[in-house]
């Protein structure tokens, strides 16, 4: 069985090995191909006759896939699946996989990351601090911005499935409100602090929002000159 | 009545107004005095015959309190009162107050930006981002540093009062395990994910330690040479 990975440096850089696939058949490991349809062709000669890809970010769109006669299965190495035609393919009859929780505590962090650097700037803080600006400044108190407290602030949460709920999780430990807008709600979450609310609810009363939903028709450009008309004027911006 | 602030500007640089205290008497606010016995001419000077003073960060020390005969109260406009020796103010007869909540979910927020800045670099990468390195670099995936994701990871908590504890919540949320220090235990506080232990058992089993105890003779120096030396050698270090 000839297995192909299409972009493995994305995944893999050099900390992990392949070589625990290697007893499923023949695999050929290629670091990049193409991130956009316009490297199609090489993407089709790529994967030729084998019947098991793998892909990150490269993309495989239907007129790829009449072009893979043995390909029996796609295995995405993300979450997003957007990549793939998944219609395409169940019509071809080829399985598509994707990995919907490796990331999930990686990503709550990184939002909020992201949250607290505009809160405090550490790391500009830190090089005036290294720059002396805190010893040759005359009070006992130095910052260069000011500080943003999030307690009984309101986080809104666009896509409240495991990554939203766990980044919500630490938004309430900081002492956040958290509104929550899902297509699917599960009211077992909600608590004094967490409560679903409609779209145009969470655009109005959100200090902060942060999406984590999946990339669908109905989330593409859900932040557009309309919603964000709809925000209120103190929201958090990037400073 | 006479009321001396010493160091107005450290708690009020100008966004707030000290007018509501007139009312009690004759108020004198000074940005700046001293933060160090070596200004305590000056300290003693200004405050002459006040019945109350006000200081955030300048000392006031057994020896000024001797002179400063009509002292009856020293209002401390922060946490740690270690700049007034209360023993002194104690057998003088006068009044020494703290604010011990007015920072507890800023400072706990503080810790735990302090850590996602080691872990994300945020503002690095945005800068990094901004001089088109992303845009420049052929990998989907980049990142100027290596990630560090806390769940699963191990935060020791010296001193587990309010501000530890509000850290330790978030710390939870993150997926840490928490394990504390203190020696006022709360026992209905532990958890599956929180437990306290003795000091050594926390230098050697966390992979990040953070400090919310006053400063007493208890605590003074507590990271030292030999708690260093306990440490376990993956210690998550600033990079």
């Amino acid at each position: 069985m000839k297995i192909v990975v299409l972009d493995g440096y994305t995944l893999n850089p050099g900390d992990i090995s392949w070589k625990c696939m290697e007893k499923f058949g023949e695999v050929k490991v290629y670091d990049r191909t193409s991130y956009d349809l316009k490297g199609e062709e090489l993407i089709i000669e790529r994967v030729g006759d084998a019947e098991v890809v793998f892909t990150n970010k490269t993309p495989i769109s239907k007129n790829a896939l009449k072009k893979m006669p043995d390909l029996k299965f796609i295995g995405v190495l993300a979450t997003g699946f957007n990549i793939v035609d998944v219609n395409a393919a169940k019509e071809a009859g080829i399985v598509v996989t994707n990995i919907p929780t490796y990331g999930t505590d990686a990503v709550s962090q990184m939002a909020i990351a992201l949250l607290l650097e505009i809160c405090h700037h550490v790391g500009e803080h830190s090089n005036s601090v290294m720059r002396g600006e805190w010893t040759n400044n005359q009070d006992w108190c130095y910052w260069n911005y000011p500080l943003i407290e999030l307690a009984g602030k309101t986080m809104g949460i666009i896509g409240y499935g495991r990554i939203g709920q766990g980044t919500g999780r630490i938004a309430q430990a900081l002492g956040m409100k958290v509104i929550a807008y899902d297509q699917y709600k599960n009211q077992s979450l909600e608590s004094d602090t967490m409560k679903y609310v409609e779209l145009d609810e969470l655009m109005a009363k959100s200090d902060v929002i942060t999406l984590h939903c999946p990339l669908l028709e109905s989330t593409k450009g859900i932040i557009n000159k309309n919603t964000i008309s709809k925000m209120k004027d103190k929201v958090i911006k990037y400073l």
